[in-house]
């Protein structure tokens, strides 16, 4: 019987009309592993992001428009309808409903709080049932938990914990829980190798007035007080007449089922979020560090594929590159899985090489190189898309306009404070004049040595409204997708720091890798651009070339020379 | 006895905590003449925006940051304490809370319902009465009403009529009511003179699904169906078992008591406003006319003012340029009160010349000069600042990063649907660059033949999220004020049509007037901006010179020749 078929049964024994199936489990917002992959298990598609919804009839699954080809290429079109919907529980309660279906089962660890009062006030006349996990992939792997030392985190624990203390006590509170992984290990200092992206310790934290804090996961494995899922349970219900804080946007809802009645819960805003967004003068160290190294893999990695690429594929560049970032110092693992999209399977946003998708390197086409690394002191996030031969006209215009909306975000200046939301449009403007738009955000947070997505800031023009403050980092990725021929992204990290006028921030840069100059008309880019690409490279020049050979440094030299 | 010793009086013998005055009457959010100005006879405060409350004991008048100043000047400090407040009822109750005063009296004919109910539902626990109107201000006025001819309106009102029937239809409802001077003015195609800026006629109307309507008003003089406030009144509370629609935004909270339990009220969006924000092709065409003969105007004045400046004052502009529109075909008035402010009088952003503030006109400082025309046609809005005598440097390092936030906007492309929220950085951003920001919107919708603001779009970066569409009307007036010394704005209207790209929009400029050069830096602008200016000024020298006599020609061909 396949996944879907138990589904169906079970949907009949429970006399409910459909069965919704989110991409995470209880850690939502947080990377998962392949066995967990819920949505995976159900109908083959592996994209990071979706919803699903199965019926008596039909399976639905929600992707945004990033994984729309990817879930149809995966998927049965027999049996699962994919539909170019933010995967959002509202747009499955829109879709059941002209269907005439008002019972529907999920998993209440596997939504937020925030999310299934939404949901439950919207739609208050249908019936909604927590019937839990029906596919079994929720998390069961224990994480062995390390400790991060000062000289990386650059605050001890116990300074962490007092501000989070101090918080408690001004809201007359007894606890907070932390239920965001990236949170928790942050708080903590403390990191694990489970997952193959991002060193999260995948728990809760437990924070209580007096600065103790208990972790709870699945068989953590620390010297730190802990217990499991079923201690958390029973910690919960026996809380007692006490007032909990936690954050209801990435809270499961089953944290409101789990207390008594005298437990009072108030919601706030989860402050390591907000605290973590602001890198400490260590972590910004950190972050420019391993970018200088970062830097040095990927550019041997470029000077490589220049001279060799006839006869590779992408796998062969994603190998290639992996092993320059493993000589690193302090090199971790990759913060997300390599896109390398040769020709047509660049146009693909989210696309990974696999055996099956596999394109051999040829001349006469693009090359788009997402990828990133986790070092012990910071995380990198860059995009270089590089000609293979002699590009055409018509690549040349599209790359050199993604170069000006890349710039036009990177060189801005603006008050403290400003939103993500806002500055979203001065990077895509500059693509609209071209009658061209990116289906993805401009920019994201990034942690340092966590999640290469982090909140609280996003540059997208649905974004979020939270201002930036000095010392944040984001990424600045515009990019132009033609469907069938060629992808173009263009991605720095970028950080925040005051500018010469008094309450107004600028970006500085913290990625050092050429830009493909094969692909840039000089014509099209004002005096100004100009200018910011030649310091740039002047600047890229100088950092990587000691680390070079002199092979390596003969190409550096050429390809960071002034437009 | 004063107003305020009279209010207090009846605060007295109606028990209640304090009386709220709100700065408009019942066609909020409308121009209002003097005599009904309430915070006039109130305190003596001649702004167009505020909110006053009287308490036993204090008089507080909230004005936002433009009006802090003049409200300090015409009040008296020992009676009335002025607040730089946003003039929200909301904040209002703020103020009064740790007062510890609950029983509020108010004029629900003067507060919108949707202001009312957000007011009573945030503070629960106080009282809000509805006294009606204390100081006898309300409109009394009759308006003589007049017939908009086909040949401006370009649309019949019969066909503006059948598309709210159809939405009525729709929506299985028996009337609209709507409350908009505005939106009355457009749906029936008529107009008045009462107002000194704007034609709207003040009156409701009561649009029955049968085609059929009704005008209330203050005695107005119509051959339309029509009738005053006391049949208003007996109507209302006559319509039995109906559906009636309105715009619970702009219509009084008054409305809500007016109508009997079986009437079932639904607030729905006022569909004037949107519709009548989508020029049609007359309108367009009048909008393009009128602007060029009020381009004729202002430039003749500009022309005039060169020569003649010494000895002059701000209001002797002002009058020439009344006299020059007022030659024009199709003049009606002045689209709002002439704003010219010579020298540190430009850096007060609402200035308006009076004989006690008027500066005599002197060599070495610039003069802003924001004016607007009433044409049968349509309706204009143009701000230019120019200099008299030689620039500082300074002053033309500001007017040129002016014009180049100016061009910014003017010269975007973007996704239809685009909202004035998400535009408005476009020009602001290039002020950030230099550290500078102005404190008002980038842009506001203007009518054709009607208020020189209008909604629903607004460029303005805590501003509306409607969306643009073809042939909407909005102003680009971006600005530096420095204080004590001068103040620059560059204002053109622009419209919106299809750009080259399917789905894309573009500005087209409707504003026909010479931008002084003398202040322009070239240097500080891009090939771009440089072509961007010259052709405007091209356009601006071929539509005008037909119209001016030969030393004007002569003045329009030298500052309209190519940077």
């Amino acid at each position: 019987m396949t996944a879907i078929e138990e589904i169906r049964k079970k949907l009949k024994a429970e006399n409910l009309g459909a069965y919704v199936i989110a991409h995470g489990n209880r850690y939502i917002g947080q990377d998962i592993l392949d066995s967990e992959h819920k949505l995976k298990k159900l109908c083959g598609f592996s994209g990071s992001a979706g919803i699903a919804v199965v019926t008596e009839n039909t399976t639905y699954l929600l992707v945004d428009g990033r994984y729309e080809l990817q879930a149809r290429q995966e998927t049965d079109s027999q049996e699962v309808t994919v539909m170019d919907l933010l995967p959002r529980f509202k747009n499955v309660c829109d879709l059941l409903k002209p269907l005439e279906i008002t019972t529907v089962g999920y998993d209440a660890w596997c939504h937020t709080v925030a999310e299934m009062e939404f949901i439950k006030r919207r739609y208050f006349d249908m019936k909604f049932v927590d019937t839990g996990d029906w596919l079994g992939t929720n998390t069961k792997s224990g994480a062995e938990i390390m400790e991060r030392g000062i000289e990386f985190s650059g605050q001890s624990r116990e300074e962490k914990i007092a501000v989070v203390q101090n918080m408690l006590k001004d809201q007359q509170a007894d606890y907070y829980l932390f239920t965001s992984a990236d949170s928790v290990s942050w708080l903590m200092n403390i990191y694990a190798s489970d997952l193959p992206y991002s060193p999260v310790v995948r728990a809760y934290a437990l924070l209580a007035k007096n600065g103790e804090v208990l972790l709870y996961g699945d068989n953590l494995k620390t010297d730190l007080p802990s217990g499991n899922w079923q201690e958390f349970a029973a910690r919960m219900a026996k809380l007692g007449e006490v007032k909990l804080m936690y954050d209801a946007h990435n809270a499961p809802e089953k944290i409101k089922a789990s207390v008594e009645a005298e437990t009072k819960l108030i919601k706030a805003p989860d402050i390591c979020q907000m605290l973590k967004a602001e890198k400490n003068a260590t972590e910004l160290q950190g972050m420019k560090n391993c970018h200088i190294r970062d830097g040095v893999a990927l550019s041997k990695c470029l000077c490589w594929l220049d001279e060799n690429y006839q006869g590779k594929t992408e796998l062969d560049v994603v190998e290639k590159l992996h092993e320059f970032r493993a000589e690193q110092k302090y090199f971790f693992s990759e913060s997300f899985a390599t896109i390398a999209g040769f020709a047509e399977n660049g146009a693909v946003v989210h696309y990974q090489p696999s055996e099956k998708t596999n394109k051999e390197l040829k001349e006469g086409s693009l090359l788009l190189l997402d990828s990133g690394g986790q070092y012990l002191d910071g995380t990198t996030d860059v995009t270089r898309t590089v000609v293979l031969g002699k590009p055409t006209e018509e690549m040349i215009k599209d790359f050199t306009s993604v170069l000006k909306a890349h710039i036009a975000l990177a060189s801005t200046v603006f008050p403290s404070g400003t939103s993500g939301m806002k500055l979203d449009i001065l990077a895509r403007s500059q693509l609209w004049t071209e009658g061209v738009d990116y289906k993805h955000g401009t920019g994201h947070g990034v942690a340092c040595f966590g999640n290469v997505h982090e909140g609280p800031i996003s540059i997208s023009s649905g974004g979020s409204d939270y201002g930036f403050k000095s010392n944040m980092i984001t990424s600045d990725e515009p990019g132009v997708y033609k469907e069938n021929a060629y992808g173009i992204r263009t991605e720095n990290l970028l950080y925040t720091a005051e500018s010469e006028y008094s309450g107004y921030l600028k970006f500085n840069i913290l990625t050092k890798v050429p830009i493909d100059k094969r692909l840039i008309d000089k014509y099209m880019l004002s005096a100004g651009e100009q200018m910011w690409l030649n310091n740039y490279h002047k600047d890229v020049y100088d950092c990587l070339a000691p680390y070079m050979n002199e092979k390596e440094e003969m190409w550096l030299k050429d390809v960071c020379s002034p437009l």
